[in-house]
C-alpha cells in the first residue's frame, strides 16, 4: 500500500487508480489474511468435500478444481460409484472402502510428533472410526487404532491402558449407549473427542442415545462432534495434536 | 364349593342360594386367587401409595384403610407435610427424608438371604437410590449401598468390586450420562436393574439421556425402570432376590 | 502368588521376574476374575453376536473364533445371507427364521427348573418374541409361548391365566400401545420383563409408544428392555429364572 | 326476506335499503344458520370459557356477557381467585373445586336418557375426570363415576363390568401408561373416549406416554382428546349420548 | 346352570361334572358375555385384520378362520400381493386399491339410517379417507365423500355446507397442517372425528403436525384417532351413527 | 343485484327467482370476491400442484383442468416419470430437473421491477433453491442466484455483498446448521426468507437443526418457511417484491 | 477519502496518517455501509433490546447508551420491575403492560401508508399480538387489530373480511392448533406472517403444535416466526409494508 | 515395590505383609497411575464440584475434604446460599457471582503461555461464558473476553478479528440460534469449543436449537459441550492450550 501511495504522490498512478485499489481493500485485505492463514494451514490441511447431497458431476468438478491447485484432497461419505467416476478423470485417487472416503495426495504431508488414538466400542463403529483415521493421517498424524473395546467387557479396556496413556489425543467412536467416552475420559488426562454413531436399533434413535450420553459425560475433558462425523473428530484431533 | 353342592343335594341350602353363590364365583374366584397370591406375597410385600398427584386428604385416607388391615405400608414421593398430617393420625409412621418416603411397619418382615447392592453414580442420585433401599428393606432384603461411584473415576468402581460380586442383584442409579449401568453390567453376571434419574442439566433432558443410555446398554443382563423410579427398582430387585 | 514369593525368597526366581509378575497382576487378576466368572457362567451362557452393523465377513470371523473354543453361540438380527455364508464354514449352525437368529450348540446345555412364559400382544410381535424364546432355550430354560393374547380381547388373557401363574418369569412382547405388560404385571406376583416392539404405524413412532407405556407401567414388578430387544429379555429372564 | 322484497315491490322500502340488507345477507344468513344451530343446540349446550391464559378481568367480562344472555356457562381450568372475583359480580356461580370449573345455570337443562360412565385409572386422574363429569352433567347427561379402577389390579375392573355394559358412552381418564382405555375398549362395544392426563413422572413426559398409548390403542372404538382435556371428553360424550 | 344343578340333585350328573362346569364358569360366563355382545354387535361388525407386520401366510390363515365362521371380514393396510394370495383361496374377496383394504362379505349388512360424511383436505389424503369409507360402508352406513376441500380455499368448504349439516357424523382426514378438522368442528354441532395423515414433507414429521393440530383443536366436539388410522375413524363413526 | 331487483319490481322476474338468487348470494358473493382477487392476482400467479402424495393419474388430470383454463401452471416435487406422463398429453410442459418442477406457460408473465436474490449455504441446497428460483421467475421476478456461499468461509459472503444490497428480497436456503440466514439478516435491511433444507446427516435430523436455527435467528427481519419448501419462499418473495 | 489523498499529495497529511486511515478502512467502510444503511433505516427503525436473560442493570445501561444517541428504543419481554428501574433514569419511557414492552420515542416516526392487520385466534394470544402492534406502530405503521377471531367460529372471521382485504400485511397470532394462519392465508393474496404462541395446554407443547401447523400451512403466502415472537412479526411486517 | 521385596527377602517383612501389599496392588497401582497423573495434572488442575443436585451439607463436606488436601477447588452451579455456608467454614473461598462459581486457591497456579479467547453472542450468555473464564483462569490460562459479539451485526465480529487470530483456542458461547460458532470456526484455524446456552425462548427449546446448530457446524474444527456447560469448555480449552 505504501508503495502505491508513494507512486501516487510521485504521479506514477492516478487518483482514480488509488481510489479503486482502496475500494477493493477490505476484501483483498480479508482475502489476504485468509490466504495467509491458508498458506500456513495448507501444510497438512487437505481440501475436503462432503459428498452426501451432491451429484457425482458436482463432486468430480469440485475435485478437479482442487486437484488443479495441487492440494491434497479428502472426500467424505463417498460411495464406490463416485470413486469410479473420479478415477476415470484423476487416476491417482484412492478409495478407502471402510471409511467411504476418497483421497488424493499431491503435496508432501508434514508429519506431526504426537500420537492420536482411535478407539471404538464395537465392530460396527469401525466405518466412522476409519473416517477419523484417514482424516488424521492425511493431516500428518500418527494414528493408533483399538477397535471393539466395548464397555460391557471393561477388562478389554485395561488391555489398552498403555495406548491410552501414550496418546496425545483420544477419539472415542461409539453407538448404542456411547458410555465408552466417559470411561476413557475418566482414565486419561488427555483431551477426548467423542463421536456418537448411528449404529444400534430401537431406542438408540439413530445416534441420539450416544449423542446425549456423550454430551452429558461427567468426565472432564470430553467434547462431542456430530453423529457419524468421524471426519470432524479426526480434523479436530489433528488441530490439537502437537 | 364341593361342600355347598353337597349341602344343596342334601337340601341344606336352596337352589337359589347355590345359584347366587355361583353368580359371585367368577369374581370371588378371581378375588380368591388374588387374595391367595396376596397372602403368599404379603410376607414382606407392603401396600404402596404413590403420593404425587394425590391430595394430602386422599393419602391419609388410603393410608388409614391399609393401616386398619395391619399391612406394612410404603408411601413414595411424599413430602414432609404429608408425613406430618399422617403422623397426627398414625403416630408410628416413619419419614425417610432423603428417600421422600413414609413407612409403617405392622407385620414382621421375613428376611431374605441374598444381598441387594444399590450403587449411585453421583451424590445427587442418592435420593432415588434411597427410595430403592427403603423399598428393598421393607421387603426383607439385606441391602448394601455404594454411593458416588462415578464413571469418570473408574478406580472407585474397582474398590467396590467385591461388593458387586457378593450381591445377588445390583441396582444402579445414575443421572447425566447413565453409563454406570453398562459398566457394572459388564463386570457381573448377576441381574442389574438400571434407574435413570432426572439429575443433571442441559442435554440430560430431565432423565432422557440416562434412560436412553441404559436402554441401549450393550451389556447383557441390564433392564430399566422409569426415570426416578427407585421404588420400582427396589421392588423388582426384591422379587428376584433369592 | 505365595509360591512365587517363596520361590523368590529361595532364590528360584529373580527379583525382576517377581516384579514382572506383579506388574501384570492387576490385569491377570482381573482377567482371572473374569475367567472365573466366565467359567461359572458358561454353564448355559452362550457367546452372542449382534449382526446388525457388522459385515458378513466380520460375523463369520467372530463366529469361527468362538466356535473354535467350543462355546455355544448365538447370533441376533441375522438375515439369511449371513446364515448361508456361515453354513459353508460351520455346517452345524441352525437358522431360526422367525427370530432372525443363528445358533450353534457345541456344549451340553444345563437345564433349569423354572418356566419362562413368553407372551405377545399381537401376531406381528412374534419375531421379537421368538428372539427371546431362542435365547432363553439355549440358556437351558423351559419356555412356554402364548402369542396374540391382545389387550382388546381381555378374555383371551384369562384363557392363559394358569400359564401365567405357573411361570417363574413372564416376558411380554408388545408393540402399538404396549398395555399388555401392565395388565400381566397386575395379575401375577412374578417378575415381568417388557419388550416394546417397533410394530405399528403412525403415533407408535417405531416403538416409542409401547416403550413409554411400559416404562410408566403402574404395575409393580415390571422392567423394560430396549425396543425389539427380544434377546435381552430372554437373557435377563434366564438370569433370574431359578 | 320475502317480506322485505314484497315491501320493496310495494314501495314501502327503497331500493337502497334492500341492497343494504342483501349486502349483509351472507353474514346474517350465516349467523342465522349458526343461531339456528345454536337454538337447536342450546338445549343443554353451555357457553364455555377456557380460563388458562386469560386475565381475571377478561374472564369476568366474558362471563358477564354470556350471563346477560341467560345462557348456561361453563368455565374450565379456573382457579379459586377467578371464582371469587366472579362471585362478587354474579353471586349464583358455583365452583367445582376438584374439576377447577365454574358453572352458572340459568336455563333448564334438558335431560338425556343414556348414561355416560367416567372411569379413572388412578386417584390422581380425578380432577380431569371431574372436568368431564361437570361438563357432561351441565349438558343434561346422567353420569356414573368409577374412580381408581387401575390396570395393575384388573379385578377391580371386573367389579365395574356391569356399569361398563350399562353405559352408552365411556370416558376413560388415565395418566402414566394409559392402558385402561384399551382394556375397556376391548370389553365393550360402546364408544370409548380416552383422556390422557399429565399425571405421573419421569418418562410419562407430562402426558405424552398415555397420549401415545391411547392413540395406538389396538381396541376398536377408542378415540382420543388432548392431554388433560376432560371438558372435551365430556362435551363429545354428550354429543354422542342418545 | 339351574338345569345342571337340578340334574345333579336328581343324580343325573356327578358331583365331579358339576365342579368341572363351575370351574369353567368364570371364563364361560365371560365368554358368554362377550359372545352375547358379539352376537349383538355382529349385525354389521366385521372381523378385522391389520396386515402390517404380519406375513402373507399368517394373514391367509386368519382370513380363512374367520371366513369359515361366515363373518364379514375387513383387512387393512393390505398390499396387492396379499390380495392375490387370498384370492386363490377365497375367490370372493374384493380388493379396494385406494384404501389398501380387502373385504369379504358373507353376511347381509344391516343398513343404518344416518349419514357419515368423509372429508379430506387434499387429494393425497384420499387413501386414508377411503379406508374410513370402506370400513363405514361394510358396517352398514351410508357414506358421502367430499375430497380435496382444503383450508387455503375456504370457499370450497362452503360449497359443501349442506352436506356437513346433513351428516350425522363427520370424518375429517387431513395431513400437513390438519386445520380442516377445527374449521368443520366450528361449523357443525355434530361429532367430528379427525384423522391426521402422514402426508406432507419437512416439518409435518410424518403426521405429527396434523396430529398435534387436531388434538389442540379449539373447536368443541372434535376427537382424534391415530395417524393414518382411517379404519379407526370409520369404525368409531359407525358406532355413534344412529 | 340492483338490476334483478328492478326487474323484479317491474315484474320481469318472479319473487321465487329473486329469493333463489339471494339464497345463492353468500357463496356467489364469496366466489366473486375470490374470483376478483384471483383476477387481480392472476397477473403472474400460477396455479400450483404439489405432486408428493398424488398419483400420476391425479396429477395429469389436475394439470389438464388448469391447462384448459389457460393458466400458467407450476407443479412441485415432481419426478421425471410424472413429467413424461404429462408431456404426452401437454407437449409444452417444461421439466426443471434440479428443482424437480414442471411448468407450463400459457399467459404472458408481467415482469416485476425489484430483484430477488437466492443464496444457498452449500451445493447440496441447490435443488431447493432452484424450486424458489423457478417459482419466483414464473411470477415475473428477476432472480439472481449465489450458490455455495457457506458460513465457514465468511469471505465468500463478502464477495456477494453488492448483490445482497441490490436485492429487494433475499431467500436464504441452508441445511446443516442453517446459520447463513442470520448472517445475511444481519447484513441487510431487506426482508430475508429462510428455507431450512433436509440436507445433512446425524444431528441435522432431516432439517430440524436449520429450522430451529432460523426460527431463533437473532437478526431482525428473518422469517421462515417449512423444511425444503423452496416454492413457498419463492412465492412469498414474489408477494413482497415491489 | 479523495480529499485525504489530495491532502496527502499536497503534503498536508503524512504518509503514516494516510496508512493509518486506510488500515481502519475495512471496518470504517463496513461501518459506513452499515451506518449508511442505518441512516436510511433509522427513519422509523428503533433500537431494540430483548430483556429476557439480561440483568436489570445491563438493560438500564444499554437503554441509556441508545438513549444518548437520541434513537427510538424498544425493549421486549420486559417486566414491570425493569420499567420502574428505567423510569428513574429516563422518565420518558412508556410501559406497554399487555405487550410487556418499554418504548422511548426521541425521533419523529415517519408514517407509512399501508395498513397492517393484527389478528389473534384467542383472547390469550393478545399479549404476543400487542408486541407486534407496539413494534409496528413505533416503526410508523398504521395498525388495525382484530382479536379473538377464532377458528371454531368461522363466522367471526367473515365479520372481518373487509379488514383482511384492506390490509397490506396480515399478522396472525395463534396458540393451540394455530389453524387461523392457513385460513386467512387462503382468503387473502397479501403476505401473512404467522406467530405461534405458547398458549394452550397438553399437546400444544408450549407452542410446538401451532408452530408445526403454521410451517405446514397449505396456504401460499404464509411465513412463520419463532414462538411468541410478536416483535419479529411486527418488525418484518413493517419491512414489507409499503 | 522393589524395596518391599528386598525387605521381605531379608526377612524384614513377613510373607503375609507382602501378600497383603500385593493384594492392594491392583488398586494402589491404579491409584498410583492416577495419582501420578494427578500429580502431573495438579499443576493447575482444580478439584471440581457440581453443586446442582447436592445438598448444601454435602457440598460443604466435600469442599472441606478437598480443602484439607490443600488442592485448588472449583464449585460450579453454586448459588449464594451455598457460598455463605462455605464461607463460615472456609473464609478464603471466593464467590464469582456471574459465573455462579466458588473457588478456593491454595496452590500456586502455574501459568500457561497461550491465550484462550471467550466470545459470547449475546449479553445473556455471559454467565455461562464466565463459568468458562473462571475455570480456564484457575487452570493457569490467560483469558481474553469478547462479549455480545452477535451474529446479526457481523461487523462487530470484525472488530475482534485480531483477538481471534491471537488466541490459541476460542470458546464460543451462544444461545438462540448459536450460529456464532460456525462463523468463528470459519475465520480461524484454531480449535473452537462451542457452548450452547439455554438462553432464548420459544423454539430455542432450552438450548436444543443452538446445540443442534453447533453439532451441525459446517466449519471444520468445531466441537461441542453440553448445554450451559461453560466449565467443560474452559476445562477442555485448558487441556489443549499450549
Amino acid at each position: 500500500m505504501k508503495k502505491i501511495l508513494e507512486d501516487y504522490k510521485n504521479g506514477k498512478v492516478s487518483l482514480e487508480d488509488v481510489l479503486d485499489k482502496i475500494k477493493m481493500l477490505p476484501y483483498k485485505d480479508l482475502n489476504f489474511a485468509k490466504i495467509d492463514t491458508h498458506r500456513f494451514l495448507r501444510k497438512g490441511f487437505p481440501e475436503t468435500i462432503l459428498c452426501k447431497g451432491k451429484t457425482t458431476e458436482q463432486i468430480v468438478k469440485i475435485f478437479q478444481t482442487f486437484s488443479n491447485e495441487k492440494h491434497n484432497i479428502l472426500a467424505t461419505k463417498a460411495n464406490k460409484d463416485i470413486y469410479l467416476a473420479l478415477k476415470k478423470k484423476i487416476p491417482d485417487v484412492i478409495y478407502h472402502k471402510q471409511a467411504k472416503m476418497i483421497t488424493l495426495i499431491q503435496e508432501k504431508i508434514k508429519e506431526k510428533k504426537g500420537k492420536i488414538l482411535v478407539v471404538t466400542a464395537g465392530t460396527s463403529d469401525i466405518p466412522i472410526a476409519e473416517e477419523a483415521v484417514v482424516t488424521a493421517e492425511i493431516m500428518g498424524n500418527s494414528v493408533e487404532k483399538c477397535y471393539d473395546v466395548g464397555v460391557a467387557g471393561i477388562h478389554r479396556l485395561f488391555d489398552i491402558k498403555d495406548k491410552i496413556f501414550d496418546a496425545n489425543v483420544v477419539i472415542v467412536v461409539a453407538g448404542m449407549e456411547g458410555a465408552l467416552a466417559s470411561i476413557i475420559g475418566g482414565l486419561t488426562s488427555k483431551p477426548v473427542i467423542a463421536v456418537p454413531t448411528s449404529i444400534g436399533y430401537g431406542a438408540s434413535f439413530k445416534g441420539i442415545a450416544p449423542l446425549l450420553t456423550m454430551l452429558n459425560s461427567c468426565a472432564e475433558g470430553v467434547v462431542v462432534v456430530n453423529i457419524d462425523n468421524g471426519f470432524g473428530a479426526g480434523y479436530f484431533a489433528s488441530l490439537i495434536n502437537r
